[in-house]
């Protein structure tokens, strides 16, 4: 790759960059130099099950892999060792050793699904921090002010509602800073919401006679609702270690974004350069490709990501058979079926000798609180198909296609009846 | 002592005493189990050459070792060892352990004019916080927040007005607090100025589980000027070290502060209770002593603390004879002598067979730059003495007594010539 290449691969879908020109400089020294740059990325030393929010960030530092530079994962175990310092808080114990090292392989597992193993380096900053000694801290203290630390937008919204701040909150960011001069980084990477400490790093380096950082930030990822920040609490994500059908039909079935979420999607998720991103929005503006073949590919490269080419690509004809299946159901002989099959809950069932339990079926939507509750709801006639009034519990579709389940007056489902297999 | 006594000999001339019921608790309990008190007084490192502004504080250390109590005099070497931690200042290097060693040499040999060496512990902060480590630092830190630090006045000062505020300066109230924690002291003293910095010692102690110290402060002393804070640069102070001679001189006849100003300086520089320096204000007022006995006691109790009965006393013998030599003559033929003789210079001379070099004496005046310059002024008709004109450059007094010399139109001063002895 020529400078310019690289320059757009390692910036693609970056918030910030400050700077590119000394990024610019950094990447034309290594290439000169025959050297690597090491790149920094914290981590927190709790172990969470990563989603692809996380990956944003663990791709970022592939990037720059992918072109031959050095990674170093740290873990800020420091702050953890210590727990809450205040002592008060009973839920905050410090966490032990063999706790975060146990954390720190359930980093690896995750992680080595996207980065490279041999060119990244898992540290702990206890290493350096739990070392630094009472002048060592003295020295770091007074590399920042009061009144810039107090430009950290959360501090400020505190110390202005006159919510205290503890002292050791500004040590905090500090201590993150120091991380970067004890690996020497040439370049920090975060979350947009990062960009303060990570410049605090920037700022306190040439005090220790290094060169700064340069500091990149990747955006929050968009949760499938297409709404929220991608998260667990809030049900709109994908987890990494989820099975590889799961991954692919949350991505094509679940997903509720709009097409410029579904474009973040490319850029933040895949490795796609934007040349390349650039030629599926055209064939998509040309009616060459539809959503739902790009869901399709998307949902395929990530697959791949954590599975490899084969479970992905398992994963993807299950689910597309399964997509097939249904869509060929639904625009069956029913007529008016909403354009967006994912909106109304769907019922997929195959035509076979037995008849259909309908009390089952209305349960397990959670159209009625239990089977027999659902019964009697039949049997008072508040139940349709098609607009017909079904009275029978056992229900014998037709033939195969789509039919209008209506429970009561407002609750709607797709009954989707295949062919025998 | 009973002890109300000893409450009122404790906290005699104090300014701020953080709590009076806590301390009279902490005395009554010393006394009931037969234990002492800690009493902690931090100095900084370096080597000053003390003088009697110093003096109020160690003789309140003293007052505690009276009763039995420990003191422990800290040198706050920490901060000395780091020297100006930003790197910046080439003027701040660090001091070494032996310069340190030498200089708390210094110190002992001028406060144990003052102090009971068997009731005092001297002890280097270095000890405890040159060891405290990273987790203690982040819990010390941590005991404390942003907006009560900045509720410092010199911080606050800074803060509002845009200058920066360093974190370490942050750390360093913390770090003097430590040492309270560390001697688990019952008691803290200082100058009215560190009350800030001694609370907070007394903030943080109930959490590392401690009862929180006593604090109490001292008044910073006016020097001999009667305005100005007793200061080495203000030219306005007695030196600790200085001949016993100096010192009384300097008292008796240097001084210039009001009455209010002398009866502090009773208050604050010797061990009189408050009942005896009532009894010397009662006498004052009867007209029973004048300004000038009471100024010769209060410089021989202050000699004595530093050179013992006997140097004081042969001070005060040869001061007085001098003074009375002055006085005498100031107030013979040549009346019209100002109330405060040393409101002017004055040159005392005595009657003999040589006659006077007036050039050196307007040089040694410092009314003209060199006898030479003196000289020229003598000739060119500037010098009169008792409003005569004199051209000649060798005087001649007609007699014993006091003369007014004038040198231009401003610079007066009396020469006093004593009869031969």
């Amino acid at each position: 790759m020529t400078l310019d290449e690289q320059f757009a691969y390692l910036t693609k879908g970056c918030v910030d960059v400050v700077r590119g020109t000394e990024l610019r400089t950094k990447l034309d020294r290594a290439a000169t130099t025959g050297t690597v740059l090491t790149v920094k990325v914290g981590f927190d030393p709790t172990a969470p099950d990563l989603h692809l929010g996380h990956t944003v960030l663990i791709r970022k530092m592939k990037h720059f892999q992918d072109l031959g530079h050095r990674v170093v994962f740290v873990i800020g175990d420091f702050t953890g060792l210590i727990g809450d310092p205040t002592g008060r808080s009973k839920t905050r114990p410090p966490l032990s050793r063999d706790e975060i090292e146990a954390n720190a392989e359930t980093y690896k597992h995750q992680v080595f699904k996207i980065l490279h193993p041999d060119r990244t380096v898992v540290d702990f900053n206890s290493r350096w921090l739990g070392t630094l000694g009472s002048e060592g801290w003295v020295r770091l203290a007074a590399r920042y002010n009061v009144a810039r630390m107090l430009e950290r937008r959360d501090f400020r919204q505190r110390f202005d509602s006159g919510q205290p701040i503890a002292i050791h909150e500004f040590l905090y960011p500090l201590a993150q800073a120091y991380d970067s001069v004890a690996l020497r980084a040439d370049v920090e990477l975060g979350g947009t919401d990062q960009l303060f400490n990570l410049n605090v790093g920037r700022d306190i380096m040439p005090g220790y006679g290094l060169e700064a950082q340069v500091v990149m930030t990747v955006p929050l990822l968009v949760g499938l609702d297409g709404v929220d920040k991608m998260s667990k609490s809030a049900g709109n994500y994908v987890g990494v270690n989820e099975p590889a059908e799961t991954i692919v039909r949350k991505i094509v079935e679940d997903f509720r974004g709009s097409d410029g979420v579904m474009w973040d999607y490319f850029t933040l998720l895949t490795d796609l350069t934007p040349v390349e991103i650039e030629q599926r929005k055209a064939r998509f503006a040309a009616g060459e490709a539809s959503a739902s073949d790009l869901r399709f590919e998307l949902a395929e490269l990530v697959a791949r990501d954590f599975d490899g080419v084969e479970a992905a690509a398992r994963a993807v004809d299950a689910v597309r058979t399964r997509h097939a299946v249904r869509v060929a159901a639904a625009t069956g002989p029913a007529g008016d079926v909403p354009a967006d099959l994912s909106g109304v809950p769907t019922v997929g069932v195959t035509l076979a000798a037995e008849p259909i339990n309908l009390s089952r079926v209305i349960a397990d939507l959670r159209f009625a609180a239990s089977a027999s509750e659902a019964t009697r709801q039949i049997k008072a006639g508040g139940v349709k198909i098609d607009g017909e009034r079904v009275l029978d519990l056992r229900w014998v579709p037709p033939g195969s296609g789509s039919y209008t389940l209506l429970v009561g007056t407002k609750k709607v489902a797709r009954l989707v009846v295949a062919p025998p297999s």
